[in-house]
């Protein structure tokens, strides 16, 4: 019989001061696929406790730990307990969670960068594979209708041979020291401890690798890195500039700061092949440039209306062109996709191949190599470092 | 006792190829605190159940009509029955679930036009006044967090005595006859049965005025208006131009067209006054350009944690700067706004004064004679009409 | 035989203070194919000799009036003597100077608006006619390749039927009272006597309206003006809407202001027709948007080397597409098409078509009779005022 | 006595199918301070005398070589001989006609880059030095108002210490092959013999260079080049990133490529202090972003009347805001300076500081040694590579 209703998440993290539990939550919220129904969201009890009460779930459902969450929902009957879990906690409370979801029979939602360290993500790629459940990485960015368009120009031979990839994304919120007590998202992020090697380039530099390689279509193959900690009193990279070379020969760059006074967000991405280019960037993330020599450039539109579109861009678009959808959508985007696949996979149903276009294990694992490789060429005198899993 | 709960709602309308259900749902669900409990979504009652059914709701709660709903909804116990309902229905079937969801002491979010004409309006406001409910109109666009600005930045004097006001919504869809077949938003919105007196002017003619006057604090006081029926077999006008005189003496221009070939939503405004001008579009949303003359432009930016930003604007936005929000979140707002001041009111408290800025009643009276005198002026031959309630 | 050398130009006005003069001689001097060699610059002789001296002129040729110019210009052999005059003053001094260079055989290429008044310029007109001499009226913003293209993808179809025109030009600079110690030109312009009956309808109402007629291919047919004297102190407006009908029924706006404190000079036009729409704005004057509905957006971008663009646009450029070419290459195209043009009628030979493309006589007459026209119709309280010349 | 006349000038290339030939004249032509007088346009006469002729140059100084016009021009009366020749030619045609202008006593004009090898360069400045005369290297981007003004906003402290400098030169035209024929620059641009060491990097890397240490002030220290030849069959680099470190510490990066399929001309530079940011891009060049943390952005505008501009803009302006001045003016502001301040010379008069603002002999030097240096650097298995003179 089809099992005809929400999926029911639990939440790890996100308690008071989180950003990006917010985030997750809105995305999750947003198409009414998925309903919250318990969560441990904080290491402090009394923090999850006020949380959860926030957040309008049940007292028996708001837990101490997740530990705590999971003994008690597997102890629920199959048609209450929840389906997966969504976590959302700093980079080093990545790997222990997600692995007792994953054997404990849960399904992941997970924030990104995957783990910790380069380790923790392979092994945590076995017990994901070993187990086989659904995995989820929010490599947000490719979750816009437009990338993925820029993608399938890619893939559908639009742009001709890839030779060319520029990756940027410059952000300036670091550009003064900031105390933990001002910004908690200062905090941990500056931390090595919690934040793993690599500071700038393992919290936007992977976004940036992740969407170029996801609309390229190229993998990476060596790269040469120049990390610099900018302030005094860091011990990470606040910002870095890395060479790319990808397989196949086209090259590249990949360009992120968190020193880059006055930037925001604007993340931005440029290809080009020996047909056409394509530039798309997230302050006009509705848009997306494509260039043909000696023809007008075409301004691609995103839109629900829109015919010329892709079927991937149009499964991740609920407006009409014109009527802008942003970064919560392109989050939503992965949520769904992925709730409509592990739907799906609990109906035993085919998915839709729109709907597996979510990051997954894959991702995690290049983006942390990518963390390993950058910093090791950092401190290289060598030009090129081989980056291989 | 505090009534710490989502809050229940109901819709009526929104059935399968409705464009504006679906919106008002992602809105209502988008922050978690609204969950969508019960329904009558089409007139069809199979179409209804349908839709029911493909939104998880309980078959107990998809009802065969909206008289239905209010009748089984207020014989469920208090904390199951729905605290309010949304109606997103054609322009024609505003007045009359709206005036039983009152009576019936709900409270109400409305699509906007308000209704059908400018006397039911008036009967519908006198009965809001009676009942004493919460009643929202969805005029979308002044929930954007920049807008808000907009209006803080004329209401705080920095833009000084306002002198001219320009507002235009040029849109394209309506370029070439479109049947009902292809397109059930064309087929309603054109039939002045269902749409009302006006075509594009009641439309989005509407939402420009209530910007308009949202924006600069003023009120209209006459108008001339010059309005087109483009496509022969149109009854209703497709496009028009309206000059506008505020009380007070400032004068200002309102263009709309549904007949624009190739224009999307762009709806946009600039505002003026005697020692600044500001200019805001949706296709830039999350940016607020501010010209003080002799000093450089300004770029206000939206953004969680803009310090520079109004209370009415930082209430009303989710994400940092640069990660845009869109139309969504805009409309999500207006149901915040709606959901956090009925919370209060269920509870006794006093909402904030921020919670308080979503379109009611009045907004909804000036919009229904705004149609009424806009085509009033466009068959007279004299330039200026008075525009009264 | 070939007549091969450059043309010879006196000027009248454009002395200490004039913008305008300044722009002119830039212009004129840009292509190499015109050289100033004579002038009366100014109704003081002192300040003539002054301007010819500091533009490095023989000081036999600087001259204390245009009177004595024409009549020593005239006595000079025919290989010296001044084959046009550039006439720069403000718009009382258009008429007398023009006819007088005209009847003694001099070319014009004179600054718009034509004259002072209408009468005077169906006077002009006669005269023009009478002497067959070659006339330019520099309404600047036809000299841009972009609306070059514009206008030809009007006149070849591109557009279809054309339903709709929108043309605005907001100005800030008069948004407080200036004197004309202060600003000379905020002096004569906002001075009747000098400056006409129309004050920023004059200015720059008449260059929207010939930048509409001239890419619509429209004439205008009939018309409803709001106009505005916004500062006390001001006899003219200094700001206005205009209602515009169009022979064969397409309609538009044509908002010009003054005080949009904070505004530039950014002339727009929009232009939509039954099959595509297109948008050009000065401020990114090197680009015309193209819209096809459900097709992706198109960038027509100006540059000697691209070889999708008209003949018309071509022969106006100078520059490789993405080197940015302006308002005073704009400029200098209506003076190298008009120097082109009267070299070939020098030489007996037939111009190239592209080269007649500059503003003359009935630009300057329809100016001129809109002037008159909006005046009327600001003053009326009937909606409609028919155009007729 | 006073000097007061224009100056005189002979070019050296600039014949037939010459881009940058035409520029120059422009440049030249526009402020009406310099007159054409002279030229050998090519090394073949007949084409030579045609240029000419186009030119309407009187015949005796048409020559039929750069070393018949020095001696030619030196035989003439002082008050008729050229003052300084433009030398357009291609690169390898820098050296000679430079070292021998200056020998026979004529000032220079040159366009970039300076020779086709950095020992050229070396013995050229000592050249310039023992002679004393005046010389300009045509980088152009540093003409622009808004450049001079980012240039001013840096060392006038507004941006703190710079810790950042990204500059891009994306260009598309090369992204197949070219041949002579068809593309005159894309021949001699391509091969060694003509161009030097660099194709892309000698030919727009310098230009990018050149703007990153103009407007950040620091000087470059090291680099770290990726070049690459895309195209089978070329010789040269076509596309290349270079690492930049400069003296102080700040770091960089330098984006050049021919290849970018569909890029014009966007150069583009950021700058990132300890206080602010700032972005300038050529297809905005009249607008010039400044980003203040926690404050709005803003939007500095070029504008002859613009009060809170340097007096290094203004005086690199022409028009008023909003008007556009683009790549012809800019290139005009280095002629304008250098005729300003060579009148001063030969009056014996001190030239304002911000005449001297344009690029000479020091800046050809560092863009020959940056030549070497990033190919040198393209070739080696080490990171970084020292840079010195």
């Amino acid at each position: 019989m089809m099992n005809h209703r929400k999926l029911r998440m639990g939440m790890i993290g996100g308690g008071p001061g989180s950003f990006i539990g917010a985030v997750h939550r809105i995305a999750a919220n947003m198409d009414g696929q998925i309903e919250l129904v318990a969560g441990a969201f904080s290491s402090n009890p009394e923090k999850s406790a006020i949380a959860g009460a926030e957040l309008f779930l049940d007292n028996s459902r708001i837990y101490q730990s997740y530990d705590e969450m999971f003994e008690k929902e597997k102890a629920l009957p199959k048609d209450q307990r929840i389906d997966f879990v969504s976590i959302v906690t700093p980079n080093h409370v990545h790997f222990d969670p997600t692995v007792k979801a994953l054997k404990n029979g849960f399904h992941v939602v997970l924030d990104k960068p995957m783990t910790l360290t380069y380790e923790e993500a392979k092994e945590l790629n076995k017990v994901i594979e070993e187990t086989g459940l659904l995995f989820c990485l929010t490599h947000t960015y490719t979750g816009y209708p437009m990338v993925k368009e820029a993608k399938q120009l890619v893939s559908n031979g639009t742009l001709g041979n890839i030779r060319k990839v520029y990756v940027e994304y410059p952000q300036g919120w670091l550009w003064k020291n900031v105390s933990e007590e001002e910004n908690k998202q200062a905090g941990w992020r500056t931390d090595p401890k919690r934040s793993g090697v690599a500071g700038c380039m393992g919290d936007i530099g992977t976004h940036a690798l992740n969407l170029a390689e996801y609309v390229s279509g190229l993998k990476l193959d060596k790269l040469c890195a120049d990390l610099n900690t900018t302030l005094s009193g860091r011990t990470l990279d606040d910002d870095g500039i890395v060479l790319l070379k990808f397989e196949g020969g086209a090259s590249g760059v990949l360009m992120a700061s968190q020193v880059a006074t006055g930037a925001e967000n604007n993340l931005k991405i440029r290809v080009y092949g020996d047909k056409a280019g394509l530039e798309w960037q997230q302050e006009d993330a509705n848009s997306l440039i494509v260039r043909h020599p000696e023809q007008p450039d075409q301004i691609y539109r995103a839109g629900a209306n829109v015919p010329y579109l892709s079927s991937y861009a149009l499964a991740n678009t609920r407006t009409p062109a014109g009527h802008p959808e942003g970064y919560l959508e392109a989050f939503a985007n992965h949520y769904r996709n992925f709730a409509r696949t592990l739907t799906a996979k609990l109906n035993g149903t085919e998915p839709e191949k729109e709907w597996l276009d979510f990051p997954s294990t894959e991702d995690g694992l290049r983006g942390m190599a990518f963390i390993e490789h950058v910093v090791k060429s950092g401190q290289s005198e060598q030009k090129w470092t081989k980056f291989k899993l």
